[in-house]
């Protein structure tokens, strides 16, 4: 059982950093909020995200389990504005009210979804906190030249390189441009297609954690709807060519 | 004969109104005004519009008939900016003039046109007046749900429903929400391919008058082009399948 | 050798100018400045470029040429907002610089592209000057109607015309709304496709030098980067069929 009130914008931002992977979520409910563990299908990334009920202006949840068509609630979301949305299960429904409107959408069992995946710990040696935005900038700057990105730290530097058949593209951040660099010596080789998905959330972070080792995922972790809501994405590395 | 100069504005609005059902259309003229009469390729939707002669700047004309290809006429305004334009039949050609162009394009035979439809008078007992960017709110919530869009009235309060497969949307309007209502029971089905082209022009009236019975047409009735044109939009309904 | 550094807006006005013709251009490298000459693969267009060494925040360049792809380059640019850019010859490479990120993309080998057109002297007896916004339009308003369009000089008047099959359109400008006018009879008719591309760039010129002709070529001459720059650009004229 869920019963909750919000703002349509906070409801908006947890839909994007989920659907970034998967268009179809299980939420696990409690009294404490919502917590969300995807994996995308073809298995390269994970998304781990909870939602505390301080997000919320309203929530009641007893333990347990509903499947969400994001797409779908997405779609209708886009009617609402700014206005405050209510979502409620009801009998295998979704309602969602906002306004003069009421939409019911089917709940999807959730034992017929993939099973939440575990998200590994791993000890990855290098951190770099930057803006969000600054991230989002990184990204779009190797999408010019490839499709594959080197993430890394050489001394005291933040660096990402791309390389195409005869171009090349680098970026440099020193320590002072970033919020906080945990130094050691790290690169790894990502695919563009889910780092440009993913940047689109951890754009709006005012920090982003980045976790990186060599030849390893990267972590990167942050915040949304106002520090109620911590994202954490995995990302396998790539095996580089040269 | 017709020579007038109104605004690009008016012009466009008539334009909209009209190019909702047919791509060409015949204009009657008169001391009095234009008056268009057109029923869309399916037979499914009629239009009923007279802009008087007081929505022009200058206006002329001798009593007959053109035959205007919206389409390009349309294309030819979005060049005027919203600037007044003169309008002028000239030996089979409409001159548009605005700023230093002349365009002349041909005129159709109205001969060769279909026939204006007999616009049927009906008694629908539930009538509904509400702002016509509402109408268009609640037209455009039911699109992601269905293809079809039931409307009605039950007790003191004005509906709309959608139903899809498994969703459903529902928008009820209370008549403290209504500009005014007359309550009789009322619910039909209509196809939402027509009522989302004609809700754009309904959205830019302050009042629309909407004419309801027992599967029965709607009739929706607004003004445009400040109060001078008066458009009335009839449209059948389609067999509920429950 | 070049090394010059630049508002990222002087360098993305030069690409524009250039690229409306070809995708792909050699640029000639001396002390005062960059001059680019192109014709287009039709070989109906040509484009003569100058750019100053003032046009620079700082300019040092050895007599050569180098081969620069246009398309790349101006997606690299994209990515720089309005903030200063640095271009370095480098090895065979140019490294295109700003931010904190560092793009090398190939240079092109000039002896393997088209020669350099040479720019015919041409005599023609009628100047309009105009804004190159109010140029633009006259396209634009072309465009609804044909593919070509006629510019000419009749009297003390600037006139363009285009006919479709049924439809006319002709914009009519007397000498005291243009800039200046030096009247003689002219004439030609010109495709559109060109002068479409062409007048984007214009249309940022405060003044635009038409040079025109009866069935010659028309020369459009204006200045970019705060009148650092000198474009003119050829185009011939098309037979009329009438």
């Amino acid at each position: 059982m869920l019963k909750a009130v919000m703002s349509a914008g906070i409801l908006k931002e947890l839909i994007e950093v989920v659907s970034t992977l998967v268009d179809e979520a299980r939420f696990k409910l409690s009294d404490d909020g919502i917590v969300i563990k995807a994996v995308d299908p073809a298995n390269v990334a994970m998304v781990s995200f909870e939602i505390s009920s301080d997000a919320f202006d309203s929530f009641e949840a007893s333990d347990g389990e509903i499947g969400v068509d994001l797409v779908k609630l997405n779609d209708i979301l886009s009617m609402s504005g700014s206005d405050d949305v209510s979502i409620e299960t009801d009998d295998g429904k979704l309602l969602i009210k906002f306004l003069d409107l009421t939409y019911a959408i089917s709940l999807l069992d959730p034992s017929s979804m993939r099973k939440d995946p575990k998200i590994p710990t791993l000890e990855l040696p290098a951190q770099i906190v930057l803006s969000g935005d600054e991230f989002r900038r990184a990204v779009r700057a190797a999408e010019k030249i490839s499709d594959h990105i080197a993430l890394g730290v050489e001394g005291k530097m933040f660096f990402m390189e791309a390389k195409g058949d005869l171009d090349k593209v680098r970026l440099e951040l020193p320590e002072d441009k970033l919020i906080s660099l945990k130094s050691a010596p790290a690169r790894s080789l990502y695919s563009l297609e889910y780092l440009k998905d993913m940047s689109k959330p951890i754009s709006k972070a005012d920090e982003a954690i980045i976790d990186l080792g060599k030849d390893f995922p990267v972590r990167i972790s942050f915040k949304i709807a106002g520090d109620a809501g911590n994202v954490e994405y995995l990302l396998a590395p790539r095996i580089e060519a040269e």
